[in-house]
């Protein structure tokens, strides 16, 4: 199979480095082809601007939807989009592998998400009607592909539990995991998050690389994360609510898992 | 009062654009103070990296945290970060504006974020001990400002309801509130939220105006969000989970509110 990794790290030798590479070898040993989207290594443009068109902007301002749709359509995006967005095509699983700075993806990810994510591409796909609302939430351009986090943190495991005062860390990735991964299509995996990164001495490396080795062997047995589709009958549509029958006791991200 | 407003569209003609000019008359006709730090007119760079530190990295591989402790204990940070900072120092309110971009802030403010929060300045502040984990989460360099969140997004109003596909608003908004706002001790106001920008005529831009300016007028009298602090007991440290007798029916985002 093909795996795609995209990695931001700043520090090939760091934690975050050696597991990238410790992956690497591990699924190209188990016969798959791998490529690496390396954002600091690759100098990654971060900041979505109208230079994402070779034409630049269409009209006498920039629309960020608008202009990356035809900038799409008429295969005129700036060339590290499309290179990235062919890797997208190629791979049957995308790894997205970070460190969680500030509770979220570091910007340079970021970036990356919000420029290779074009309009037609990754979102604004399919038939809008009163019955389905876009290709979507489960359905889209990465349909039948798998996505899985991999999440390193300086905190502890007890401050993202579900009483802990981070935030119960499934809540914090949940605008990732299904904000930017099931939107277009993906079925998610669990995340695998590495806790407290400033004390990792050898034998914690060595269980780490156990844990994620076997994730890694699992990377297309394991059962994504039960999303709920949007157009398959949970949702009212256009107000994608839940419907009322539609674990009616419940409601936040916890809802939208089945 | 001295009103900061971190800004991040790329378009100046956009709604943004209009809000952000509208926001900083309004203020300054009530006789605040603004400073305006707009990210793309700045070409702000996104990627923290080691070139954040005037003397490059420490040691033989960029540390992070440690690297922009020693940068900012020394003088020695980036002079774009420093000043960033400087405008942080005199402010009484912070506005971040922005449109929601894959449900978080745009790449470009998720970098202001990681670069100026440096370690000594955002975090990594006050004494740790079994009764006091740093100075944070209510506490910290920014305790007795205020900062609230101007935010658009195409999304309608119910899609980001309780149970609207995207997630409730204040969960989607918790990382950033939360995580980066009240983490290092700002006072954290209800959001603007603005829904649905594809389809403002003139009417629902009068509308907004009026909203938005009754917030900008009450911006120094609004209660500020509950957010539990963290070193006042309703927490067990080092667990940092919330203690049994605190909101003892809830999980999740919503507990650590009061």
């Amino acid at each position: 199979m093909n795996v795609l990794i995209v990695y931001a790290h700043p520090e090939p030798k760091s934690l975050n480095g050696a597991l990238k590479d410790f992956a690497v070898k591990r699924l190209q040993a188990a016969g798959h082809a791998v490529q690496v989207s390396d954002l600091y290594a690759m100098n990654w443009k971060a900041a979505l601007d109208e230079n994402d068109s070779l034409d630049g902007k269409a009209g006498d301002r920039f629309e960020p939807s608008l202009d990356s749709k035809r900038a799409y359509q008429n295969g005129r995006q700036s060339e590290d989009i499309a290179r990235e967005q062919e890797k997208l095509r190629w791979a049957d699983t995308v790894i997205l592998q970070f460190p969680l700075w500030w509770f979220s993806v570091p910007a340079i990810m970021k970036g990356w998400v919000e420029r290779v994510y074009a309009y037609g591409f990754a979102y604004g796909v399919g038939e809008h009607s009163d019955k389905h609302w876009g290709d979507r939430y489960g359905q889209g351009s990465m349909a039948g592909k798998r996505a899985m986090l991999i999440v390193t943190t300086g905190g502890w495991e007890s401050h993202y539990s579900p009483r802990g005062i981070n935030g119960p860390i499934d809540d914090i990735l949940f605008p990732i995991q299904h904000g930017i991964l099931y939107y277009p299509g993906f079925d998610v995996l669990p995340p695998y998050v590495i806790y407290r990164i400033g004390r990792i001495d050898m034998a914690r490396y060595a269980q780490i690389t156990e844990e994620l080795g076997q994730r890694l062997d699992d990377l297309f047995t394991t059962s994504p994360i039960a999303f709920r589709p949007q157009n398959a009958g949970a949702y009212s549509i256009p107000a994608l609510t839940l419907k009322d029958d539609i674990a009616p006791a419940l409601s936040g991200f916890a809802a939208h898992v089945a």
